[in-house]
Parts: C-alpha cells; structure tokens; sequence
C-alpha cells in the first residue's frame, strides 16, 4: 500500500536522499525520458549522485534530454520511478529486475498507477507527468535551466500531441510559456520531436496508407501492417506508435483500427475512438484494455482472423451506442 | 503613409468607431478568421453595429469563430483590416474593391505590411494576428467570452501550427493559456482544425506519397499531383496547401518540393527549405517568391519540365551554399 504525497513532500523526499536511481518505463516515450533527465539534472543540481536506468534503449530523436544513464557504478539507495503505472511497464533488460524490487519514490499522471512504490505523487488530471516534474524541480528549490526546461518540454509536449489532445489544459500552457522563458530551445526540439521523420518511417506509412480500409457504412477505418511490410520499410516499430491516430483522423469515422504484426506472428491492435465510443470496451472484448479514446489487445492468427475478430467487437459496441441512443430518444 | 498606433490607441479607435466592417484577407485561414469574428464579437459587446467581409467563402472548419457576415446591409463608417499585409490581399469578389479603397486601421503582425491603412497596430514578431486582438479586445475593456477566446484560439493555434512553429513564444503559450481559461473548447477546436481531414484529402496524399522521389543524393524531396489525380481523389484543392510540409519532414533533407497541377495545366511548385537554405530564394530564380522557409512559384509546360527546371535551382543553390561554407571553412 502506497502512501500518496504532495508536491512539496515529494521534494522534500527527493532533497533528502542520496544516490538516487531514477527508472524509466519501458519502450519509453518523451514524457518518461524528459522527466527522468530532468530530475536526474536537478538531483545533481544539488550536487547528488543521480543516474537513469531504462529497460530498452533510448529513442534518437530524445537524444538532447540524455542526463547521465546508469551504467550499476554506484549502489542505489533511493529508486524513483517517473511516468510508470506498474511494475510490469519497467521491462527486463539492463538489470531492471534488480532495481525495481523495491521502489521508494513514484512520480506518476496515470489515474490507474497501482500503487507499488512506498510513497506516490499522482495527478491522473496532469497532461504529462512533466508537468508534475516541473512542480517538484520547483519545490526542490532547483533553478530552471535550459537543460531542464527542455527535458520537460520534451514531457510536456509529446505526452500532448504538441498540445493538441484533449488532456491538454491551461497548465499545460503557462508551464510550456514557463520552460520557453527559461530558455527551452523550441524551434530545435520542435523540429527534432515533430517535424523530422526518418525514411524508412515514410516508407512504412505510404504502405499502411495504401491498405486503408472502411468497414460498418464507413464508422471504421482501418490500417495495417505486416510484419514483412515493417521489416522490408527498416521502420523501428517503435516509430509506428503515431501511425495509430491516422485512421480516427478521417470525418466520419467513429473507430480508427491500426493492426501491427508482431514478431511472433500475432497482431496488436490499436483501437482510437471518437468522443462518446469506448475504445476499452471494445478492446476489453478481446483481453485488451487501455483508456476511453485509447485502447489495444493482441490477437492470434492470421490477418483475416484478426480483422474480423476486431471488426465483430467495433460493430457491436456501435450498435449498442446507436440502440442506447434510440432508447433515450 | 500610415501612422503606427499602440495597442491602447487602437483599442480607443476601435471603442470611438461605429458601423464597423471588418475584413479579412483573400483564401482565407484561421487567423485571419479567427480575428475578425474575435472582433466583430468585442465590438458587439460594446453594442457597435458590425459585420465581417471575406471576398472568399469561409472553410467550413472555422465554421465555429462564424461572426456576423456583411451583406451590404449597412454603410460603414469605419474599415478595419486584420491579418492583411498589403491592398492586394483583399481580394476582388463579394464587392470588395468598393470597401477597400480607404482602410481607416489595420491590425497585422507580417512585418511585410505595406502601411495601405490611415492608422496600424503591427507587430511583426508576434505569432498570429490573434496575439495583438487579444491584447487590444482586452485594451477595449470588453469581456474575454467563450466565443471571443474561441475565435482567438482559432487563430492563434492555426497560425502557428498548433504550437510547433518556430514563431510560436512564451507569450503564445501564455495567451493560450488564458483562452482556456476563458472557456475555449479546445477539444472540440483541436479536433475540426487538426484532427479531421475528409476522405478525399486522405486520398489525395495517399497518391502524393506514392509519388515520393529523392534527388540530389537525399537532400531534396519531391511530391506531385498532376490535376488527373487531384480530380479522380475529389480532395478540394484548399485542403492541399498542408501537403507542402510532408517532404522536408523527411530526416536529411534540405529542401522539400510539392508540385501541384492547376486548371490551367501549369504547375505550382511549393518550395519549403530546412534552417539555412533560403527558399525564396529558389524560388525567386523562377519567378516566384515568398519567405526565407516557404516560397513558391509556378511553372508552365509537363511534369518532367517542371521538375527539372525546379531540381536545377534548388542544386544551384545547395552547391552555392556548399562552396560558400568550404570558403568560410
């Protein structure tokens, strides 16, 4: 049973410690990287040895957050984790198993954190865990350096879609105009974070593209991926996560679908809703789960089996919607 | 020669003015939109008669900023322009030379204004337009409304790429910020601005990126649609305009080109130029013109002539820069 702490008992949690080994999630995103860096910078701020661990290697393109990684050069006595929901999420590699036997400190924005470290500061309403990293750097009584502010804007911004998705808020704003005046640099990041995409990622989307489909009087579109398509692209599967939000992005369109095949044969399968569809209840239908408007599940089988599989569980969720609403009419 | 105003003076103009017409610029977009109705609304507020002018239909996804449109139905005292750099930008339809013959104030931020208003608020460093109206309808003393920051947001996010621009600053997150604040449907803005594109413009990028060619070892990408494609997609040719991002998103390349067929047959070329290569100028060699990251020009004669008259300018100009950066090196 974890015990919740504010802001400021946080820090001054994180101000007491010493060799502190800051965890990431696995398959790590911005939000996880930029809010590890920058702790990490603003641990050493305090002249404490800090370091990050994440399970799986960290993307290029958050290269400019990369505070220093742990390389088991010093035993830990505190372990924090950022932006992680479970145990499950921090991964095997790189020793992780080691570490995350006993968590002390958790710094998380998802609702569904289950409570495994001993204490936790959670705002299921933060856009980003950055945004909580910011509040705590702050409490810490940590200067914000350019290197700080752009690890956080880093968080801060991919975790929003560049401020576009619904979680965003008026917080979010002033702390994005908070890391700007403290030098963030915004046109470089920008560009690094949303703007530049390799090659083989183009190549991977014109495929998917040219395999778009619609199905239930078009409420549902549909993309996939096979894994010959994915090997011969040279895409890295970790920069096919944004291709999810392309079929949800056509008018009309109540259920977006991206099916990618994995390496073992199955598909995983993306499921983005529009407002008022539950993209859990459909993907829960299938031993998925995940959020209201974001959700997936694994399917066996080959591709066929996977769509109409998906498709018979998207079609009775949408009739059940259209059948409530008629009821209520 | 027009006098410059502060923001103070143009919002006791504006307060001192009655039968207001406001106009926007020609193929009209979110800024221009967005403050214009912002405008029309603050003036309202104010009980001032007002309407909007736009010599083009305004895109259904603006839709929601929809102020009062002039239909003739008053004779205006005062003209106002927002978001218009020069005379030639009103363009010629729905009477518009009849009103634009004697400009009373212009608000603007594109440092290009040509001064054509008697007096001018023009901030060329500010984001969008619907920075400065934000300013000045507060400078009115009138009430920031959920419709007013509505039309705002609009302007404010469209202008500046939902925030990815390098033109975006603290101040733009700032205003943001206090938009929300205001009441701004975010969800449902960010979602008819950014997240939504019909069927047919998903078609038509589907062909332009089959199309996708790289020349001059990488560092140049092309797209194209001839006006056979453009019509078999159905896509209205306004919802192209964002295509001309796609090829210089590309890792490693330099300069990115988008080759769209007109009517007429010839082709306009959209030049779009990584930091440090001057677009326009390319452009310019061509006839055109435009900024230093986005130019454009037209080109008559088929495809491979306007591929190859455009291909040899831009190596023109990366060779240029070449041999300029070993005589600096």
């Amino acid at each position: 049973m974890t015990e919740q702490l504010n802001v400021q008992q946080m820090a001054d949690r994180l101000c007491a410690a010493e060799d502190i080994l800051i965890l990431c999630h696995k398959n790590p995103d911005g939000d996880t990287v930029g809010c590890a860096s920058a702790l990490c910078y603003a641990l050493e701020a305090l002249d404490k040895n800090a370091a990050v661990l994440c399970s799986d290697p960290i993307p290029h393109r958050y290269g400019c957050t990369a505070a220093r990684m742990f390389k088991g050069d010093f035993e830990p006595r505190t372990v924090v984790a950022v932006d992680v929901a479970s145990i499950q999420l921090f991964g095997e590699n790189n020793g992780m198993p080691r570490y995350t036997r006993h968590v002390d400190l958790c710094i998380d924005h998802h609702a569904g954190n289950t409570g495994y470290a001993d204490f936790t500061l959670l705002d299921g309403h933060a856009a980003a865990a950055a945004e909580l990293l910011y509040d705590v750097i702050l409490a810490m009584g940590v200067e914000l350096t350019r290197q700080i502010a752009n690890c956080l804007y880093t968080g801060l911004s991919t975790d929003t879609g560049c401020f576009r998705f619904s979680s965003t808020t008026a917080k979010t704003h002033l702390i994005a105009a908070k890391l700007i005046e403290a030098g963030a640099d915004l046109e470089e990041l920008n560009t690094l974070l949303f703007e530049t995409k390799p090659r083989q990622r183009m190549e991977a989307e014109r495929i998917a593209r040219n395999h778009l489909e619609y199905h239930l009087d078009g409420r549902c579109a549909l993309i996939y991926l096979t894994r010959d398509e994915i090997e011969a692209s040279g895409v890295d599967p970790a920069d096919l996560e944004e291709l999810t939000s392309l079929p949800i992005s056509i008018e009309g369109v109540q259920v977006g679908l991206t099916l990618r095949q994995q390496p073992g044969g199955s598909y995983r399968i993306s499921v983005r809703t529009a407002k008022g569809v539950d993209a859990c209840a459909i993907a829960r239908r299938l031993g998925g789960g995940g959020h209201n408007r974001a959700a997936g599940c694994e399917l066996l089988g080959n591709l066929d089996n996977a769509k109409n599989a998906i498709l018979a569980e998207v079609e009775a969720e949408l009739n059940a919607l259209r059948d409530a609403a008629q009821e209520e009419g």
